[in-house]
């Protein structure tokens, strides 16, 4: 796709929100990797149609693909989980701020253990160590609402993917494969590649 | 994205069934356009995860894009539209091979007008002309259940969207225009760009 049509569909569909930008801010002076902007008007536009009661996101960071999440719910909640407490501090005051506190819920600690704790999990999101990602999905599987769907952020690892020599890459393939094997899925080209699983 | 990660993408994610093979090989033998095989397999996986009761195709052709969402079908039904007969009987042919067509109901004639008499609609698909897709989404938005989603097909226009001398993409973007203020929407980048859009 060229500049010019990216930059259309950016402009057109941009979810405007000045805490978004406050976060792209902050992100990009930290050095903070954050999931593209498109991709998180993705992640808003299936909270919208899906309509889930409770989403779970393994790998918070400082909230801002919670963010989108957030503001895609009709009335549900969201769980934030991340294992430094900095960042879930940070995430509180940008969801303060976008008046999103009381759809929310903040946690620290390993989000993996922490997710097993809430059962039925309507989307649940990940984006913790690319290398835990098959690890995660096969601990909280079993967690899922009936319907419930598996949205994973990076699965095409900045074009990597396919690097035999790269060993996060090797991981995603094999989570890739499973997700392919085990459930009905589809990655989304939307900026590093959002998996969009459910079960069959 | 490159052509070897484009090649990983589909074949992981192929929804392999001999039938899909046929119909693409008789659209490329007739010179037919169809959906993008990609595109496909994402109509399959929405449908899985919205559990429609109700999808109406406007501008159905020879049934390729509606075999992907019968086939994702819980217990619904969709209605394929075609001002062709030998399209819609053509239709027929292949959902009967592939076992669909307890799930389907199929008319032939104007599709916005036929479209109409169908209402609660959970998946309106948009397919026909693209000069009249404005029309179209204008007169049958009023049939879309609660939670009802559009998707439209094309929408970039091969590439055009943005040419200030194709008369199509002008009309084009003035859909994608209204579908952006008066929906939540995006367009998801897989083959043609599919339109993704729900109530606000």
């Amino acid at each position: 796709m060229n500049v010019d049509i990216l930059r259309y569909l950016t402009e057109l569909y941009e979810l405007k929100d000045p805490v978004l930008n406050k976060m792209e801010k902050f992100g990009h002076e930290n050095e903070f990797p954050i999931i593209d902007k498109y991709a998180g008007k993705f992640l808003f536009i299936i909270t919208k149609i899906l309509k889930p009661k409770l989403i779970v996101e393994i790998g918070s960071g400082f909230g801002y693909s919670g963010y989108f999440f957030c503001k895609g719910l009709t009335d549900g909640k969201i769980v934030l989980i991340d294992y430094q407490e900095k960042n879930i501090n940070k995430a509180k005051e940008f969801f303060r701020e976008g008046g999103l506190l009381e759809k929310a819920e903040f946690k620290v600690g390993d989000a993996v253990d922490i997710g097993e704790n809430y059962k039925n999990i309507d989307i649940l999101f990940l984006d913790l160590e690319k290398v835990r990602y098959l690890e995660a999905v096969k601990k909280l599987e079993k967690n899922l609402s009936k319907n419930g769907v598996i949205i994973a952020d990076n699965v095409l690892w900045h074009g990597k993917i396919l690097d035999k020599s790269d060993k996060k890459a090797e991981k995603l393939r094999e989570f890739n494969k499973y997700m392919a094997e085990k459930y009905d899925s589809i990655i989304i080209p939307v900026g590093d590649g959002l998996l969009l699983a459910v079960k069959r």
